[in-house]
């Protein structure tokens, strides 16, 4: 499809595509990271008890309760904290405000598929780098070029943390440019480094509340970096939509921050069927990197992971394959319920059979 | 504020400037264009039933019950609708999108003041044009420049509407360039353009649930174009974010567009008020255009609004005011409850025995 009414930039554009999101009673969805598990009674209870002065009236654009609760749970000032539609919304506006210095965005080889889409937006030259051949980062590899550096931690999709040392290191090595740390999967077992922002005034930190917090639905992340920086993704989202966090997200946000015993058990539970799945998928012959994240990437004895996805899929087992040469052993399983994992090597079992 | 880590865009943005959200009991809050009613009973059973699968699985990133919901509202398909976090969201994606052709961006002197902010972010020149003496728009001086037009109907301020068939002439004379209608308020007494989209490939419609549907607080916005703009919008709303729309959301939308008859009745309702407070400020020697929105654009018989909004603002009446010279002698008031409205005339009395 094309028109003349189109911009050089929207015929440029080559979307992220997230995982399917194909629904059914026994359908068993391991392919877009979600929690299995819901959030907090606390968040359903604040979300039933929305009234209709909160939804006839504008949210507070910069959702200072919200931003109080975050800043208290990682023991920072409110001026240090950022909320977003989403760690994907930050993540735009932070592209927008830090990489658009004329110099090139480094990232790894290997990281979050969006971070391409958004360099092809707004128009950021990208300087890729290689993993090691273990598939961690090589920290060393990031110049202080003025552009901007970006990587997930832990690092998806292969799961994997980096030593804090080494990203303070970093930090200390590029004064002159920014870095965004993307924390998403941080919860399930890397290190987060929010209590940097503190000492280095290049440092963004970025976290959901769509995985451990499991409000994936309700669009929630947020940022954390010194006021400055803050400050600096504000009118870069006050020039862009003043309100994306609406009354009920923030709501929701606050009940779960509040409600910390459950999030520890949610998580730690995640964890504990990861070991397992580790534990089982080994005894198959798979290789799994070391996962710090609520999602494994593993590959299977024969290397063919494209049948075994095709196999997986025709069984109603959603899991997340990309069909390129470098990824072409690897597949991505995020870690469900205890039962759900028990289906999947079941169906791995009889799909071994076949392929 | 200033850092070295700053880009160029940052330095330059001068961000929008929403008005003051100052809450309280003894308030009369008319300056934020909300409605004074609560949404439908329906929206808020919808938003009591959210559950805990709601929310810790991603949303469906297309909206498509929702977008299905509004394509049978207005009789179109659902390739033709678009949704957003609320119309500013959209109007920034269709900036994007439609704007970004290297030719300025063409835009009444008086229009929505997030215009110039978005062309800032964006980098697009910019070109405005006088309203006629009597505030109206000059449709003839829109050029098919190949830029871009874009437009509030009914406008704000000034409130006023524009005839359709103004709009279907410059639509047929500028087939080159797209042009976005910003029907925000049209739900209030102007005649809306939607259905020409199936006619006018140039034309983009975006709407809002904030206002007629008082759901400003869940943040939703909605757009309407032939397919091929949709696609545009579409890909670039993929490449800055692919959930804009989270769950709670999309059933609130859903929920108040299956309620027709309570949509009906609160904008009757509003539209009354609007008609006997218009009565009332002329007895008074105001000038009050005619309004087709939520709000009126009004100058009291001495001319002199800034100490009329000061004095209002001391008795806790907030209506909006620009200390710009052109606006000098206006003031926009929303459209409140009968009894606010009371209010306004009660403090507005007092007042002027001050001012």
């Amino acid at each position: 499809m094309s028109n003349v009414l189109w911009t050089e930039l929207v015929r440029r554009l080559t979307p992220y595509v997230p995982g399917e999101q194909r629904h059914g009673d026994n359908i068993v969805k391991l392919n877009t990271n979600e929690n299995p598990y819901p959030p907090s009674k606390e968040v359903l209870k604040a979300i039933a008890e929305v009234d209709g002065d909160m939804l006839r009236r504008y949210p507070d654009p910069e959702s200072r309760e919200l931003r109080e609760c975050l800043a208290e749970y990682h023991n920072l000032e409110m001026s240090q904290v950022f909320v977003g539609n989403g760690s994907d919304e930050i993540l735009a506006l932070a592209f927008m405000a830090f990489f658009t210095n004329g110099q090139p965005l480094q990232y790894p080889k290997l990281s979050y598929s969006f971070y391409p889409v958004y360099c092809d937006l707004l128009g950021i030259e990208k300087q890729v780098h290689e993993l090691e051949t273990d598939f961690s980062i090589n920290m060393t590899l990031f110049e202080d070029n003025r552009g901007g550096i970006v990587f997930p931690n832990p690092n998806a999709p292969t799961s994997l943390a980096a030593p804090v040392d080494a990203i303070k290191e970093l930090l200390a090595r590029v004064p002159h440019t920014a870095v965004l740390v993307d924390e998403a999967y941080v919860s399930f077992g890397a290190q987060s480094v929010v209590d940097l922002v503190k000492q280095y005034p290049n440092l963004i930190v970025s976290q959901t509340f769509s995985k451990a917090r499991s409000l994936a639905g309700i669009r929630l992340g947020a940022a954390f970096a010194n006021p400055e920086l803050i400050e600096a993704l504000s009118r870069v989202k006050d020039s862009f939509n003043s309100y994306p966090v609406d009354a009920v997200a923030q709501r929701a946000g606050i009940a779960s921050l509040r409600d910390e015993t459950y999030h520890r058990q949610t998580v730690a539970k995640i964890i504990a069927t990861r070991e397992e799945t580790v534990a089982e998928l080994e005894q198959r012959g798979f290789r799994v990197l070391e996962s710090s994240a609520n999602f494994i990437f593993v590959s299977p004895a024969n290397g063919n992971a494209a049948a075994l996805f095709d196999e997986l899929n025709r069984r109603d087992v959603l899991v997340r394959y990309w069909r390129s040469d470098e990824l072409a052993a690897w597949l991505r399983i995020t870690i469900g319920t205890d039962d759900e994992m028990k289906k999947l090597l079941a169906v791995i079992d009889e799909a071994s059979l076949v392929v």
